[in-house]
């Protein structure tokens, strides 16, 4: 039998293991994967932590409409992708991950190795060099569920929380905007796109690619952001509206943004919307995944690199779109 | 409608966590829930850190053949038991876990506050005053998938690993030995136990509850072990010969396991396993998910409260039983 089609239920625990740990690149920990856990520098004395998880069907479907099937690999990245910008927006630098991996019986060994592969990708392009895999879980169940766990490293700087946006701040976001949630509409539409990468019709290509591998802006963006004395900050995981809401609602301030601005981010998606029959402001407003940093500043304050100004804060309360109810909202990640 | 027969697809993400939060006790993080991420202290600039998953069907029934329940507390407490194993297991005290919850939109909401109050009286038991929740996530599914990832402070020491153990050493053990492999064996029987803490029949119904709620020995025993001098140690998750034939592995050695005193202790499971058609030497021998701790120690040393005397370290390979091939091996989680 070729290897490649030999299924996880196939090999026993430590076999799988042999197949993903020499995939996830160079072991950065005091004490790597190995033993019952791992040991990791936490220079300041103290760790950033966080978790989060990817589920079959409910983050992402095996095959999609449009006739893709997700790699491992675009699993893997994507789980570095959601967890780093985590780390990223307490203006801390990723340190580690450690993952749980849930599998049916009849995943390909061939897509767990792509997964190892798409982790370590994601910590390659997303996370600092001084991070990696240091440990995980490996279990049975009916659908693929990935969890990681990550660590991160504050560097002496104080952690930027959403709470601390005052009235008169500046609203300043860096990455991309309504991107994944256009790459997921062209993914659930009967179009036919079974190559995103190779597409011949690259604007749906690359947005598809936007969904399935998700790139968060350059990994100091959340560090710079923290030096440059951002007053609150996060990862914008659930839509821009929602997630300024977060801002505005633990800082007990209200936001208003940038209608004109946003409105023009929206135009440059209209043609691809146009062809999905979607509302490109809503991919905008309302659409995840893209896992850009929103911050606040002072009104002095030079934004870092990247950052583009979004909006103001005032006093008062809610999240306002040019002065009025914004027209699209955002993700719900339990309620769906 | 009366609350408790709610099922989590009736609420949103904010109204579920609102649920879960407060029945967590005490946060013990310089930065709790509520974030992006935690911020936790690592006072000695190490962190220990573990990432453990259990997965319905696989680690546990909802509805077992004996006529039981499994309630959320049974999962929370015992999410807690293994994960913090793993951390006492390298010598260092639990400092926190963030916890992910995958749920099936019909699992009831009550079961969820249970599975809260589970994690916290867990918490509370197996950990030190200073853990707490401080993260986490949900999300959707078609099976329960709890995951947690627990971090440790080694408080200055050196983590035990399982490679140290040297020809000379002594094995040693604390914790219970089979008593999780009777209670799956019960649990699985077709005997009628649907309370087994409310059981008449004690014997199968502290069986039953050293599965479902197992009780890893007191808290500070790995801590101690690491203290005098441990020269290797792992936490009995998957068997006591499995899991002495990776500290074997791991330090290059061969473990002989004491076949008289083994023996003794799967004499006192005999009535119960007797009634079961099992045989009882080999939930000693091949039961994991006790969760006691597995140490070596140079041969002067002063074995901390509660080790026992299991057996000896030599030069070679593999583990024996008094002398011979163990008549039980154990739990490969994967290949189950």
């Amino acid at each position: 039998m070729p290897l490649d089609a030999r299924t996880v239920d196939q090999l026993d625990e430590k076999a799988l293991l042999a197949r993903i740990f020499p995939r996830l690149g160079p072991d950065t920990a005091l004490l790597g994967p190995g033993d019952d856990a791992a040991v990791i520098a936490a220079p300041d004395g103290r760790t950033v932590i966080s978790i989060d998880t990817l589920v079959e069907d409910a983050d992402f479907r095996l095959l999609w409409p449009c006739g893709y099937r997700t790699s491992g690999f675009d699993v893997g990245w994507k789980c570095v992708a959601q967890n780093v910008s985590d780390i990223r927006a307490m203006g801390a630098v990723p340190t580690s991950l450690v993952v749980s991996l849930t599998l049916p019986g009849t995943t390909e060994v061939s897509w767990v190795e792509d997964l190892a592969e798409g982790l370590a990708a994601g910590i390659a392009s997303l996370a600092f060099e001084n991070c990696s895999v240091v440990g995980g879980d490996l279990g049975r169940g009916s659908q693929i569920v990935v969890t990681a766990a990550v660590t991160g490293d504050l560097q002496g700087r104080r952690p930027v929380l959403r709470s601390g946006a005052r009235p008169g701040d500046i609203l300043a976001h860096v990455g991309s905007l309504g991107l994944a949630a256009g790459g997921l509409a062209v993914l659930e539409s009967g179009l036919e796109l079974a190559d995103p990468a190779g597409a011949e019709d690259v604007e749906l290509g690359s947005l598809a690619l936007a969904q399935l591998r998700p790139r968060p802006p350059y990994a100091a963006a959340g560090p710079a952001a923290a030096a440059a004395g951002a007053t609150a900050m996060l990862d914008v995981s659930d839509g821009l509206v929602r997630d300024a809401g977060r801002i505005a609602r633990a800082s007990g301030v209200a936001i208003d943004l940038d209608a004109g601005y946003l409105s023009s981010r929206a135009e440059m998606l209209a043609p691809a919307a146009g062809r999905l029959g979607a509302d490109p402001l809503e991919w905008v407003l309302g659409g995840g995944e893209d896992h850009g940093l929103l911050a606040t500043f002072g009104p002095e304050a030079i934004l870092p690199k990247g950052f583009i100004r979004l909006g103001e804060v005032h006093g008062g309360e809610g999240v306002t779109f040019g002065g009025e109810e914004p027209p699209a909202t955002g993700w719900d990640h339990f309620a769906g």
